[in-house]
Protein backbone atom coordinates (compact mmCIF):
# COMPACT_ATOMS: atom_id res chain seq x y z
CA UNK A 1 0.00 0.00 0.00
CA UNK A 2 1.44 3.69 -0.95
CA UNK A 3 2.34 5.95 2.21
CA UNK A 4 -0.46 8.79 1.08
CA UNK A 5 -4.23 7.82 -0.45
CA UNK A 6 -4.28 11.07 -2.21
CA UNK A 7 -8.42 11.93 -2.41
CA UNK A 8 -8.67 14.31 -5.30
CA UNK A 9 -10.85 15.17 -8.53
CA UNK A 10 -8.54 16.83 -11.17
CA UNK A 11 -10.74 19.69 -11.73
CA UNK A 12 -10.19 21.15 -7.98
CA UNK A 13 -7.57 22.07 -5.79
CA UNK A 14 -6.47 19.08 -5.88
CA UNK A 15 -3.85 20.34 -8.46
CA UNK A 16 -1.99 22.28 -5.94
CA UNK A 17 -1.83 18.79 -3.30
CA UNK A 18 -0.37 16.88 -6.49
CA UNK A 19 1.81 19.51 -7.11
CA UNK A 20 3.11 19.04 -3.24
CA UNK A 21 3.45 15.66 -3.68
CA UNK A 22 5.95 15.80 -6.49
CA UNK A 23 7.77 18.38 -5.13
CA UNK A 24 8.61 15.88 -2.09
CA UNK A 25 8.77 12.71 -4.58
CA UNK A 26 5.95 11.36 -1.79
CA UNK A 27 4.36 7.70 -2.61
CA UNK A 28 0.83 7.73 -3.08
CA UNK A 29 -1.71 6.32 -5.07
CA UNK A 30 -4.97 8.99 -6.23
CA UNK A 31 -8.31 8.09 -5.48
CA UNK A 32 -10.57 10.42 -7.46
CA UNK A 33 -13.74 11.29 -6.02
CA UNK A 34 -16.63 11.60 -8.43
CA UNK A 35 -18.62 14.76 -6.99
CA UNK A 36 -22.31 13.01 -7.90
CA UNK A 37 -21.08 9.79 -5.73
CA UNK A 38 -18.54 10.40 -3.10
CA UNK A 39 -17.07 7.12 -1.30
CA UNK A 40 -17.61 6.91 2.30
CA UNK A 41 -14.03 6.28 3.08
CA UNK A 42 -13.62 9.75 2.11
CA UNK A 43 -16.42 11.33 3.83
CA UNK A 44 -15.54 9.19 6.72
CA UNK A 45 -12.03 11.10 6.28
CA UNK A 46 -13.56 14.56 5.65
CA UNK A 47 -16.76 15.49 6.86
CA UNK A 48 -17.07 18.10 4.88
CA UNK A 49 -17.01 16.19 1.66
CA UNK A 50 -14.37 18.30 -0.01
CA UNK A 51 -11.15 17.61 -1.98
CA UNK A 52 -8.75 17.41 -1.70
CA UNK A 53 -7.82 15.14 1.63
CA UNK A 54 -5.05 13.50 2.30
CA UNK A 55 -4.83 10.07 4.04
CA UNK A 56 -0.89 9.63 5.50
CA UNK A 57 -0.29 5.70 6.69
CA UNK A 58 2.08 6.12 8.95
CA UNK A 59 2.76 2.68 10.66
CA UNK A 60 0.19 1.74 12.94
CA UNK A 61 -1.59 5.13 12.65
CA UNK A 62 -3.47 6.43 10.52
CA UNK A 63 -3.51 10.85 10.07
CA UNK A 64 -5.92 12.55 7.48
CA UNK A 65 -5.36 16.27 6.54
CA UNK A 66 -7.57 18.67 4.81
CA UNK A 67 -6.80 22.29 3.61
CA UNK A 68 -4.43 22.59 0.95
CA UNK A 69 -2.11 24.85 3.29
CA UNK A 70 -1.55 22.37 5.97
CA UNK A 71 -1.19 19.14 3.76
CA UNK A 72 1.36 21.01 1.57
CA UNK A 73 3.22 21.98 5.12
CA UNK A 74 2.19 18.30 6.27
CA UNK A 75 4.01 17.14 3.43
CA UNK A 76 7.09 18.98 3.76
CA UNK A 77 7.14 17.87 7.50
CA UNK A 78 7.56 14.14 7.19
CA UNK A 79 9.36 14.44 3.79
CA UNK A 80 12.42 16.78 5.49
CA UNK A 81 15.12 15.49 2.79
CA UNK A 82 13.11 17.27 0.08
CA UNK A 83 14.32 20.58 2.16
CA UNK A 84 11.31 22.43 1.70
CA UNK A 85 10.61 23.47 5.68
CA UNK A 86 11.84 27.03 6.55
CA UNK A 87 14.74 27.25 8.19
CA UNK A 88 15.60 29.73 11.32
CA UNK A 89 15.59 32.85 9.38
CA UNK A 90 12.90 32.42 6.84
CA UNK A 91 10.22 30.80 9.76
CA UNK A 92 8.78 34.29 9.88
CA UNK A 93 8.13 34.71 6.18
CA UNK A 94 7.22 31.20 5.37
CA UNK A 95 4.25 30.78 7.92
CA UNK A 96 2.81 34.47 7.51
CA UNK A 97 2.57 34.47 3.85
CA UNK A 98 1.17 30.93 3.91
CA UNK A 99 -1.65 32.42 6.76
CA UNK A 100 -2.21 35.47 4.91
CA UNK A 101 -2.49 33.23 1.42
CA UNK A 102 -5.06 30.53 3.45
CA UNK A 103 -7.00 33.88 5.26
CA UNK A 104 -6.87 37.40 3.73
CA UNK A 105 -6.50 36.31 0.29
CA UNK A 106 -8.58 33.81 -0.11
CA UNK A 107 -11.65 35.52 2.02
CA UNK A 108 -10.50 38.91 -0.56
CA UNK A 109 -10.91 36.88 -3.61
CA UNK A 110 -13.65 34.68 -2.78
CA UNK A 111 -16.02 37.98 -1.89
CA UNK A 112 -15.36 39.56 -4.78
CA UNK A 113 -16.59 36.82 -7.00
CA UNK A 114 -19.44 36.78 -4.77
CA UNK A 115 -20.38 39.96 -5.69
CA UNK A 116 -20.08 41.08 -1.44
CA UNK A 117 -19.04 44.60 -0.14
CA UNK A 118 -19.31 46.29 2.63
CA UNK A 119 -20.83 49.98 2.59
CA UNK A 120 -20.52 50.59 6.32
CA UNK A 121 -16.66 51.17 6.89
CA UNK A 122 -17.61 50.60 10.42
CA UNK A 123 -18.25 46.79 9.35
CA UNK A 124 -15.30 46.78 6.74
CA UNK A 125 -13.35 46.96 10.53
CA UNK A 126 -14.51 43.74 11.32
CA UNK A 127 -13.63 42.22 8.11
CA UNK A 128 -10.08 40.20 8.63
CA UNK A 129 -8.88 41.18 4.80
CA UNK A 130 -10.37 44.99 4.81
CA UNK A 131 -10.80 44.89 1.49
CA UNK A 132 -9.45 43.42 -1.62
CA UNK A 133 -7.50 46.08 -2.70
CA UNK A 134 -5.84 46.69 0.26
CA UNK A 135 -5.08 42.61 0.81
CA UNK A 136 -4.25 42.25 -2.67
CA UNK A 137 -1.45 45.39 -2.63
CA UNK A 138 -0.13 44.16 0.61
CA UNK A 139 0.25 40.84 -0.97
CA UNK A 140 1.74 42.14 -4.25
CA UNK A 141 4.01 44.30 -1.31
CA UNK A 142 5.30 40.84 0.42
CA UNK A 143 6.27 39.36 -2.56
CA UNK A 144 7.89 42.18 -4.08
CA UNK A 145 11.83 42.52 -4.22
CA UNK A 146 12.53 38.39 -3.56
CA UNK A 147 11.90 35.58 -5.81
CA UNK A 148 10.19 33.34 -3.57
CA UNK A 149 8.35 33.42 0.12
CA UNK A 150 11.14 33.26 1.60
CA UNK A 151 13.84 35.11 -0.03
CA UNK A 152 16.17 33.42 -2.67
CA UNK A 153 15.04 29.71 -1.86
CA UNK A 154 12.19 27.68 -3.01
CA UNK A 155 9.99 26.33 -0.44
CA UNK A 156 6.89 24.86 0.39
CA UNK A 157 5.01 27.67 0.83
CA UNK A 158 5.63 28.25 -2.62
CA UNK A 159 3.28 25.75 -3.57
CA UNK A 160 0.65 27.11 -2.08
CA UNK A 161 0.92 30.95 -2.15
CA UNK A 162 2.03 30.59 -5.63
CA UNK A 163 -0.86 28.28 -6.61
CA UNK A 164 -3.15 30.83 -5.07
CA UNK A 165 -1.16 33.85 -7.91
CA UNK A 166 -1.34 31.13 -10.42
CA UNK A 167 -4.35 30.27 -10.57
CA UNK A 168 -5.92 33.61 -9.69
CA UNK A 169 -3.97 35.64 -12.74
CA UNK A 170 -5.48 32.77 -14.62
CA UNK A 171 -8.75 33.21 -13.70
CA UNK A 172 -8.92 36.75 -13.41
CA UNK A 173 -9.53 36.84 -9.78
CA UNK A 174 -6.24 38.48 -8.94
CA UNK A 175 -4.71 41.51 -10.86
CA UNK A 176 -1.77 40.58 -13.80
CA UNK A 177 1.03 42.87 -12.19
CA UNK A 178 4.25 42.08 -12.60
CA UNK A 179 5.68 40.96 -9.51
CA UNK A 180 2.72 38.15 -9.56
CA UNK A 181 3.36 37.08 -13.15
CA UNK A 182 6.97 36.71 -13.21
CA UNK A 183 6.43 34.90 -9.50
CA UNK A 184 3.88 32.64 -11.56
CA UNK A 185 6.44 31.84 -14.56
CA UNK A 186 9.00 30.85 -12.51
CA UNK A 187 7.13 28.35 -10.36
CA UNK A 188 5.49 26.59 -14.11
CA UNK A 189 9.34 26.23 -14.80
CA UNK A 190 9.58 23.59 -11.76
CA UNK A 191 9.35 20.30 -13.18
CA UNK A 192 7.05 18.81 -10.46
CA UNK A 193 4.85 21.82 -11.23
CA UNK A 194 4.90 20.26 -15.05
CA UNK A 195 4.43 16.49 -13.98
CA UNK A 196 1.80 16.98 -11.45
CA UNK A 197 -0.07 19.27 -14.33
CA UNK A 198 0.28 16.45 -17.10
CA UNK A 199 -1.59 13.85 -14.57
CA UNK A 200 -4.44 16.22 -13.77
CA UNK A 201 -4.55 17.52 -17.33
CA UNK A 202 -4.65 13.97 -18.97
CA UNK A 203 -6.86 13.14 -16.59
CA UNK A 204 -9.54 15.74 -17.26
CA UNK A 205 -9.04 14.92 -21.17
CA UNK A 206 -10.31 11.58 -20.42
CA UNK A 207 -12.75 12.10 -18.65
CA UNK A 208 -14.29 14.62 -21.03
CA UNK A 209 -13.14 12.60 -24.25
CA UNK B 1 15.64 45.32 24.00
CA UNK B 2 13.11 42.91 24.43
CA UNK B 3 13.27 39.86 22.36
CA UNK B 4 9.79 40.83 20.49
CA UNK B 5 7.88 43.90 19.95
CA UNK B 6 4.23 43.02 19.89
CA UNK B 7 2.22 46.00 18.31
CA UNK B 8 -1.04 45.48 19.46
CA UNK B 9 -5.00 47.02 20.71
CA UNK B 10 -6.29 45.27 24.13
CA UNK B 11 -9.65 45.55 22.37
CA UNK B 12 -8.63 43.26 19.14
CA UNK B 13 -7.38 40.09 18.27
CA UNK B 14 -3.97 40.49 19.86
CA UNK B 15 -5.86 39.19 22.93
CA UNK B 16 -4.91 35.73 21.14
CA UNK B 17 -1.21 36.25 20.84
CA UNK B 18 -0.81 38.15 24.36
CA UNK B 19 -2.07 34.68 25.37
CA UNK B 20 0.45 32.93 22.98
CA UNK B 21 3.62 34.79 24.29
CA UNK B 22 2.90 33.91 27.98
CA UNK B 23 2.37 30.37 27.09
CA UNK B 24 5.43 30.65 26.03
CA UNK B 25 7.30 32.50 28.21
CA UNK B 26 8.24 35.20 25.79
CA UNK B 27 10.63 37.99 26.40
CA UNK B 28 8.21 40.92 24.82
CA UNK B 29 7.56 44.51 24.91
CA UNK B 30 4.30 45.88 24.15
CA UNK B 31 3.51 48.92 21.86
CA UNK B 32 -0.11 49.95 22.07
CA UNK B 33 -1.60 50.75 18.51
CA UNK B 34 -4.63 53.46 17.95
CA UNK B 35 -6.74 53.43 15.77
CA UNK B 36 -6.36 56.71 14.52
CA UNK B 37 -2.80 57.63 14.66
CA UNK B 38 -0.66 54.41 13.75
CA UNK B 39 3.09 54.72 14.52
CA UNK B 40 5.25 54.50 11.12
CA UNK B 41 7.41 51.57 12.48
CA UNK B 42 4.13 49.71 12.56
CA UNK B 43 3.17 50.38 8.93
CA UNK B 44 6.64 49.41 7.60
CA UNK B 45 6.05 45.57 9.65
CA UNK B 46 2.79 45.54 8.86
CA UNK B 47 1.45 47.43 5.02
CA UNK B 48 -1.97 46.30 6.01
CA UNK B 49 -1.81 48.35 9.15
CA UNK B 50 -3.32 45.42 11.29
CA UNK B 51 -3.16 44.29 14.89
CA UNK B 52 -1.64 42.12 16.27
CA UNK B 53 1.38 42.40 14.14
CA UNK B 54 4.95 40.94 16.12
CA UNK B 55 8.78 41.89 15.40
CA UNK B 56 11.35 39.50 16.21
CA UNK B 57 14.84 40.88 17.34
CA UNK B 58 16.79 38.05 16.29
CA UNK B 59 20.00 38.75 16.87
CA UNK B 60 21.31 40.42 13.83
CA UNK B 61 17.93 39.94 11.87
CA UNK B 62 14.52 41.43 12.29
CA UNK B 63 11.98 39.24 11.44
CA UNK B 64 7.80 40.36 11.12
CA UNK B 65 4.94 38.06 11.62
CA UNK B 66 1.44 39.11 10.86
CA UNK B 67 -1.42 36.81 10.71
CA UNK B 68 -2.63 35.38 14.58
CA UNK B 69 -2.43 31.46 13.63
CA UNK B 70 0.98 32.47 11.86
CA UNK B 71 2.29 34.62 14.89
CA UNK B 72 1.29 31.68 17.17
CA UNK B 73 2.97 29.00 15.37
CA UNK B 74 6.18 31.00 14.95
CA UNK B 75 6.33 31.84 18.89
CA UNK B 76 5.54 27.64 19.60
CA UNK B 77 8.67 27.30 16.89
CA UNK B 78 10.83 30.13 18.83
CA UNK B 79 10.42 28.28 21.87
CA UNK B 80 10.45 24.58 21.46
CA UNK B 81 11.05 24.05 25.14
CA UNK B 82 7.60 25.43 25.77
CA UNK B 83 7.30 21.46 24.41
CA UNK B 84 3.80 23.31 22.12
CA UNK B 85 4.60 22.30 18.93
CA UNK B 86 3.04 19.21 17.87
CA UNK B 87 4.58 15.66 17.67
CA UNK B 88 5.19 13.14 14.70
CA UNK B 89 1.45 11.82 15.06
CA UNK B 90 0.08 14.92 16.01
CA UNK B 91 1.04 17.14 12.80
CA UNK B 92 -1.93 16.30 10.68
CA UNK B 93 -4.57 17.76 13.73
CA UNK B 94 -2.52 20.70 14.22
CA UNK B 95 -2.06 21.86 11.26
CA UNK B 96 -5.56 20.48 9.68
CA UNK B 97 -7.17 22.59 12.22
CA UNK B 98 -5.04 25.63 11.93
CA UNK B 99 -5.79 26.21 8.73
CA UNK B 100 -9.34 24.79 8.78
CA UNK B 101 -9.65 27.35 11.79
CA UNK B 102 -8.11 30.40 9.62
CA UNK B 103 -9.82 29.60 6.48
CA UNK B 104 -13.37 27.73 6.65
CA UNK B 105 -14.59 28.80 10.28
CA UNK B 106 -13.32 31.99 9.40
CA UNK B 107 -15.07 32.88 6.13
CA UNK B 108 -18.29 31.08 7.25
CA UNK B 109 -18.09 33.29 10.90
CA UNK B 110 -17.71 36.51 8.96
CA UNK B 111 -19.93 36.00 6.09
CA UNK B 112 -22.70 34.87 8.76
CA UNK B 113 -22.08 38.38 10.32
CA UNK B 114 -21.61 40.95 7.33
CA UNK B 115 -24.90 38.91 6.23
CA UNK B 116 -23.71 37.82 2.93
CA UNK B 117 -25.55 34.00 1.84
CA UNK B 118 -25.43 32.68 -1.59
CA UNK B 119 -28.99 31.77 -3.07
CA UNK B 120 -27.39 29.37 -6.16
CA UNK B 121 -25.95 25.82 -5.24
CA UNK B 122 -23.43 25.91 -8.42
CA UNK B 123 -21.74 29.13 -6.25
CA UNK B 124 -21.95 27.62 -3.35
CA UNK B 125 -19.49 25.04 -5.00
CA UNK B 126 -17.15 28.21 -5.45
CA UNK B 127 -16.80 28.66 -1.57
CA UNK B 128 -13.91 26.90 0.24
CA UNK B 129 -16.41 27.14 3.68
CA UNK B 130 -19.37 25.26 1.89
CA UNK B 131 -22.27 27.35 3.77
CA UNK B 132 -21.95 27.97 7.68
CA UNK B 133 -23.60 25.03 9.25
CA UNK B 134 -21.68 22.42 7.39
CA UNK B 135 -17.95 24.56 8.34
CA UNK B 136 -19.56 24.42 11.94
CA UNK B 137 -20.48 21.47 11.47
CA UNK B 138 -17.26 20.01 10.63
CA UNK B 139 -15.45 22.28 13.28
CA UNK B 140 -17.61 20.30 16.17
CA UNK B 141 -17.06 16.53 14.37
CA UNK B 142 -13.04 17.64 14.27
CA UNK B 143 -13.32 18.85 18.40
CA UNK B 144 -15.60 15.51 19.69
CA UNK B 145 -13.94 13.12 21.54
CA UNK B 146 -10.96 14.74 22.39
CA UNK B 147 -9.91 17.35 25.32
CA UNK B 148 -7.61 19.42 22.86
CA UNK B 149 -7.13 19.68 19.09
CA UNK B 150 -4.20 16.63 18.76
CA UNK B 151 -5.82 14.71 21.42
CA UNK B 152 -4.62 14.76 25.42
CA UNK B 153 -1.94 17.16 24.85
CA UNK B 154 -2.25 21.04 24.74
CA UNK B 155 -0.80 22.65 21.79
CA UNK B 156 -0.07 25.78 20.43
CA UNK B 157 -2.78 25.13 17.79
CA UNK B 158 -5.67 25.60 21.05
CA UNK B 159 -4.42 28.75 21.33
CA UNK B 160 -5.28 29.90 18.16
CA UNK B 161 -8.25 27.03 17.57
CA UNK B 162 -9.72 27.95 20.85
CA UNK B 163 -9.86 31.02 20.50
CA UNK B 164 -12.06 31.74 17.57
CA UNK B 165 -14.35 28.60 20.22
CA UNK B 166 -13.92 31.13 22.49
CA UNK B 167 -14.78 34.65 21.17
CA UNK B 168 -17.12 32.78 18.56
CA UNK B 169 -19.54 31.45 21.35
CA UNK B 170 -18.75 34.70 23.31
CA UNK B 171 -20.30 36.55 20.48
CA UNK B 172 -22.84 34.45 19.18
CA UNK B 173 -20.81 34.10 16.04
CA UNK B 174 -20.69 30.10 16.94
CA UNK B 175 -23.61 28.63 18.55
CA UNK B 176 -23.43 27.18 22.17
CA UNK B 177 -22.79 23.51 21.89
CA UNK B 178 -21.33 21.10 24.48
CA UNK B 179 -18.55 20.25 22.27
CA UNK B 180 -17.92 24.09 22.11
CA UNK B 181 -18.25 25.23 25.26
CA UNK B 182 -16.74 22.66 27.14
CA UNK B 183 -13.23 23.46 25.18
CA UNK B 184 -13.57 27.29 25.80
CA UNK B 185 -13.80 26.10 29.77
CA UNK B 186 -10.63 23.93 29.41
CA UNK B 187 -8.86 26.61 28.04
CA UNK B 188 -10.08 29.52 30.13
CA UNK B 189 -8.39 27.51 33.00
CA UNK B 190 -4.81 27.89 31.49
CA UNK B 191 -3.05 30.29 33.83
CA UNK B 192 -1.25 32.12 30.70
CA UNK B 193 -4.97 32.76 29.04
CA UNK B 194 -5.95 34.10 32.38
CA UNK B 195 -2.75 36.15 32.93
CA UNK B 196 -2.95 37.67 29.62
CA UNK B 197 -6.40 38.13 29.69
CA UNK B 198 -5.81 40.56 32.75
CA UNK B 199 -3.34 42.74 31.24
CA UNK B 200 -5.75 43.47 28.41
CA UNK B 201 -9.00 43.81 30.57
CA UNK B 202 -6.53 46.36 32.37
CA UNK B 203 -5.75 48.24 29.36
CA UNK B 204 -9.39 48.25 28.28
CA UNK B 205 -10.48 49.54 31.23
CA UNK B 206 -7.39 52.41 32.03
CA UNK B 207 -8.61 53.57 27.96
CA UNK B 208 -12.42 53.96 29.45
CA UNK B 209 -11.58 55.22 32.53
Amino acid sequence: MADFTFFTNPMSRGQIVRWALHEVGADYATELVDWEAKPAGFLEANPMGKVPTLVHHDGDHIHVVTECPAICHYLAETHAAADLLPRQHEKADYYRLMFFAAGPVEQAVTSRAMGWSVEDPQKEGMLGFGNYDRAIDTFETLLSGRDYVCGDRFTMADVYVGSQVDWGISFGSIPTRKVFEDYANRLRERPAYKEAKAIDMKLIAEKQG
